[in-house]
């Protein structure tokens, strides 16, 4: 039997990863601050309330599910505060809580969500064994920290441990003020968005194609970091042309009308050579398609609003 | 005014480092579980009862004390158990805390225990810029993710920070259980005292230096990783003859009598550049020198005992 306790389950990944994971054959339990208040009926995924940031919640929740396998996804992802937010190291704190309850529980699987902010961006191709684990904020800096802290308790234990470095991530249910629903949000509702020149190149991935990536990768034996992500970049500004084209309203676009960074990175791209390889896995959508369900996700939530 | 918070004071090194401190001008505040029990008369020091573990611990004794410095050396150290122990993740989430208290009230510059047990030990001499950081052990993954927090936050904040890696260290007030205090006091009770064979070379420092390495270093404008060390390896065999000379019962010694480690790095050299030339530091004392006030020390012990 495999019982999988995923955290930060409501969240915009979290979300995605539990009808794959219950595809995949797992017992899916869920948990966030929210809980059952989010239970489809029907659901084939249990919900829970905890909070892992209290300093009994971990214990309290895994005793309650007893997993046998753990995606660990909950963190601190408020737009413009999550890069320094002191809640940063509260989440360290949380998530080595959650590891110990769950090893003394007799868990034996663990996939944490990383980030590429883990590495060094002065480099162009991010790649798990070789680009060098510099972090530039406080957010990727207890990111890295979490990943030795697991690595060394896996090790330890012996337990089957992985570390899913999140990329640029778009789709359904993403925070307005991030970039792609912002643009989306604005478009639909015939008002301009305005961008910055966006040449910069990412990978960007949507939020459907990485839960499954999440399953995949609990699901198979890799160990240690790896990358998910598409393995192709494309600049920000096509994205935000294409929105436009999906929503016939490039007319509305205003790309140019904010000052870019010039610490910004002209280019981050994964290597996917362990994704493809170790965990057998590989995008499903285009992101084209991607960005045409966004946009379908969004008209929705726009058509159903008062 | 330089006002300092000294954690594990009352420790082995923790208590070495309070008069050197002193004597640089600091206003001199230890936190330790056991608190104020440990005040000697007239000491220039103030003793504070504290449980940096309790969640609240950190912040009522940095509410208390106003720190301007902060000396943060408690971990747990117990022997035999603080490489793998729990604890090791307890101490994690207790400094951040502590960390984000000291910053919270104002502090400035703040320096923190690490240790050699964070470099990868396939390495014969341990530099700070080059050698790779690829801990063993639980302990030495807690210490070095630790490292990665302290300097992430430090650098959002505009904290001076350093951090301290400690080495092989002996001297008075060692646990019975460690080496040269095992053999120490074998030999003066007219013991045997068995040993492996001991060739491997280790860069020793007494504590006392230690002490005064750590004051030297907090009173610097060091920042980042320096090696508190001497600079220079001796054997472990050495190490155990010169105390069995300098307590006349070479007699009782049983080199060879317990089975090494095969796992054991022949030799660990600490490269102490930024030591000398960062920190401006060099040890007072020569192993001899140490290994003599160390016996001396065992002497009184064993005379004082009912």
């Amino acid at each position: 039997m495999k019982r999988v306790l995923v955290t930060g389950a409501t969240g915009f990944v979290g979300r995605q990863t539990l009808t794959p994971l219950v595809e995949r054959g797992y017992d899916v339990h869920a948990v966030s601050r929210r809980g059952r208040a989010a239970e489809p009926k029907g659901s084939a995924v249990r919900y829970h309330a905890g909070d892992l940031l209290h300093p009994d919640g971990a214990r309290a929740i895994i005793a309650h599910v007893e997993p046998t396998h753990l995606l660990h996804l909950a963190w601190e992802v408020e737009p413009g505060r999550f890069w320094t937010a002191d809640e940063n190291l509260d989440w360290v704190a949380a998530s080595l809580r959650l590891y110990r309850a769950f090893r003394a529980a007799g868990g034996r699987r663990l996939v944490t969500a990383g980030s590429c902010a883990e590495y060094d961006w002065s480099q162009t191709t991010l790649s798990e064994g070789a680009t060098p684990l510099v972090p530039a904020t406080l957010y990727g800096s207890a990111k890295l920290a979490l990943s030795e802290l697991q690595s060394a308790y896996a090790r330890q234990w012996r337990l089957s441990a992985a570390w899913g470095r999140i990329f640029f991530v778009y789709g359904p249910h993403e925070d307005p003020r991030r970039l792609v629903s912002s643009v989306v949000f604005n478009l639909l509702r015939g008002e301009p968005a305005e961008t910055t020149e966006g040449l910069q190149r990412r990978d960007f991935l949507s939020s459907e194609d990485l839960g499954e990536a999440f399953a995949a990768l609990l699901d198979s034996d890799a160990t240690g970091a790896v990358n998910l992500a598409r393995g192709e970049v494309c600049s920000i500004r096509s994205v935000v042309e294409t929105i436009g084209e999906l929503t016939g309203r490039s007319d509305l676009l205003r790309i140019g009308a904010r000052p870019g960074s010039p610490s910004d990175p002209a280019e981050l791209a994964a290597d996917v050579g362990r994704l493809r390889n170790d965990v057998g896995w590989r995008p499903r959508r285009s992101l084209r398609e991607g960005l045409e369900a966004t946009v379908a996700w969004w008209r929705e939530q726009l058509t159903a609003a008062p």
